[in-house]
């Protein structure tokens, strides 16, 4: 068990018990059960406020590797002259590995405590997070241009996923299956895939409408849209995770809506790559439960969910008007619907709920005056401001500290070069 | 005199030896001067790299006291409802210092070492400053709208103000005149304000083309647009800095390059306010070296040029094309040209430029792997990055310390509440 004390949630200074990886009991002054030996007691002064974690629901943890490599150039361009070639060399599964750390590291120091990845999973990726403490949902990614051997190794592999996605003892890790999107998988590949992961319980994690050409070749090959195809293929659902989803009309999001998918918008990315203006106006309106995602270290070019919420509220207010996506309503796109998209009983500081939290420092030049705690944490902070992280009722990062992190930035180096003379 | 040694500039390893406020002798191996008593030695031991501090060109410093007072909304409504009642209740001049103070430490921070204010300045402010260590223009601000005897006071102040505008005895820290803008200066008024700074040397800092309803008003008040306005009453000149210029045809882009005007680009407060989109694209067509600047907290809500150089560049690209204004390009706005248009010899790391630099930690997280520096610094930093902050030769921050942070934190608290029960 451990005790919070004297912490600051909703302007209130108060008392948090943590038991059994949830928030047991909120109150103003909560002393240690008479039975609890072993109790850890954090005394936060008054000077910290506790706030929820966020739940990354789009990004490529590994590419951290190729963060810097490409930048500002044209999607396709930049896929096949760079990223593309540059992943060859990567060494399975020793270089995914690192990247997976890596990304795990910057995300924890940022205040997120879950994430919805999609690179090159292996059965080995599951036992290194587990030692960092976040949750995650790891896909098994298929593309139909794979080499044959490799298709049907990663068809094999996804045969033999544990039903309901159970990837480590913890069960905070999860396996999925992405396929990576329409213009890449066959509807055949689409069809298979879906249903073996409906059979075994895994999320479907896809791009989804993220560019005009995307629609322009959907209109092409399948005379629809990539929404209204799938739809027809009988693949939406609420086990299905899209990424992106600029390039709808209102007639597609009320599909979305009715289907229960998950939409991750993914501002950095989507402006970084001039894909397109998410709708988030339209998406308010629909009132569907949009998540946020960062996408990959490569497009963004970090995996900082705190920036992406100031840069989607940006975004919103800048295409409609000052008032669209309010300080509030991007919090809890990134905090409380991501967790919900996952079935995580979590995302909010209350009674009962998942021990996931971020614990920032009140008294970072960032986070005063207290006018308003939401909105300097949106539109003010940084990951400076972040004091202590706790997910599932463990300390992530202590004091600004992540236990292993000098060793990882030893190895990214060791393996990827200081590049300094 | 300092000698950094084993620091990484352009990838190389050197040592750096800082003499009376300059870059004196940049090498591989450098020794300390035999007759150099008292040099300072710090070691960086290949960990960290140096880069150009950032010149803030717009910005209201001491309105960090209304950070997250007020979000969400249209400006007018936010500054008529507001902002103004806000600034009503400061009490002057205490408060002006505190929130001048919470601002240049978070400028510090974030690697800031110049910036160019419009607020409610006095003759007090420059020694609250200078104390602080880093370069500054400090405003007198005028608006119409100011009560006549508030109005005359402004006007016997500027008259006052020394020529060449050095307001401390380092000359770090110069005056300058503002009218508030072509909507809260009458046109006799813009004049007499422009020949009074032009008598005494100052720079003249304006908001300029920044709403549609401005060029609206200008059109139906002058029969044409801002930058013409000021165009045809002699105004425009290489002393003027304007900040926002959203709303400019390319004539009016081919008018301020040729006068000199320096342009300051507010990229994340004209995405708050929905004030619509900087022409970037056209601006660099047209060869104008443009700045970078914040703007104040209320419309920001933080101070960090480092997340401004990101949020530019992405409004860019979502703007245009993924290929407009890369990372090099916005960094130059944001160090480089910022420098030049106060006439500063910085914004360079080279032998004889002013000593003026962030040095940034190498095994941060968010700068591994080292594939391209000035990209990791441009979109995946933030402000944990900087490990150290030189101004005029100086340390302004050690180690992630500013002298006296505790104490400004402690009277922004003080003055301004916790805001908790």
């Amino acid at each position: 068990m451990t005790l919070l004390k004297n912490i600051v949630l909703n302007r209130t200074k108060c008392d948090i018990l943590i038991d059994g990886g949830r928030f047991k009991k909120i109150a103003r002054e909560l002393s240690v059960p008479a039975d609890a030996t072993g109790t850890e007691i954090v005394d936060l002064k008054g000077e910290c406020a506790i706030l929820p974690g966020f739940y990354n629901t789009h990004t490529h943890a590994a590419m951290t590797l190729c963060r810097g490599y490409a930048d500002d150039m044209e999607l396709f361009k930049w896929l096949n002259e760079h990223i593309w070639p540059f992943e060859a060399k990567l060494k399975a599964p020793e270089d995914f590995k690192t990247g997976l750390r890596l990304a795990a590291l910057e995300m924890i120091r940022s205040g997120t405590v879950f994430f919805n990845d999609m690179y090159f999973c292996n059965e080995q990726m599951p036992k290194v997070l587990e030692t960092m403490g976040l949750r995650a949902t790891l896909s098994f990614t298929f593309l139909d241009f794979q080499s044959e051997e490799r298709r049907r190794a990663m068809i094999d592999r996804i045969k033999k996923l544990p039903f309901g996605g159970n990837a480590a003892p913890s069960g905070r890790i999860k396996f999925a299956v992405a396929p990576h999107s329409i213009y890449t998988v066959c509807e055949k590949n689409l069809l298979f895939l879906t249903d073996l992961a409906r059979e075994r319980g895994l999320k479907i994690h896809i791009h989804l409408a993220e560019t005009r050409k995307e629609v322009e070749d959907c209109r092409a090959a399948h005379n629809t849209t990539p929404v209204r195809y799938l739809e027809k293929l009988g693949i939406l659902g609420n086990d299905v995770v899209a990424a992106h989803v600029v390039h709808v009309d209102d007639e597609e999001i009320a599909i979305l809506r009715e289907r229960g998918v998950t939409v991750s918008h993914n501002p950095v990315s989507n402006m970084k790559l001039s894909s397109g203006v998410f709708r988030s106006q339209a998406f308010l309106k629909a009132g569907v439960p949009v998540t946020l995602g960062t996408d990959g270290a490569s497009s963004n070019n970090n995996l900082d969910m705190r920036e992406s919420m100031k840069i989607a509220a940006l975004l919103a207010k800048n295409t409609y008007s000052p008032e669209t996506l309010a300080a509030e309503e991007i919090f809890e796109w990134a905090t409380r619907n991501g967790a919900r998209a996952f079935g995580l009983d979590a995302g909010e500081i209350a009674e009962g709920k998942l021990a996931d939290a971020v614990i920032v420092d009140l008294n970072n030049e960032r986070l005063v005056p207290h006018h308003h705690l939401v909105s300097n944490w949106v539109y003010a902070a940084d990951s400076r401001c972040v004091r202590h992280v706790i997910c599932d009722g463990k300390f992530l990062m202590r004091d600004g500290h992540v236990a292993g992190e000098e060793k990882i930035i030893a190895d990214v180096r060791a393996a990827w070069g200081t590049a300094v003379k």
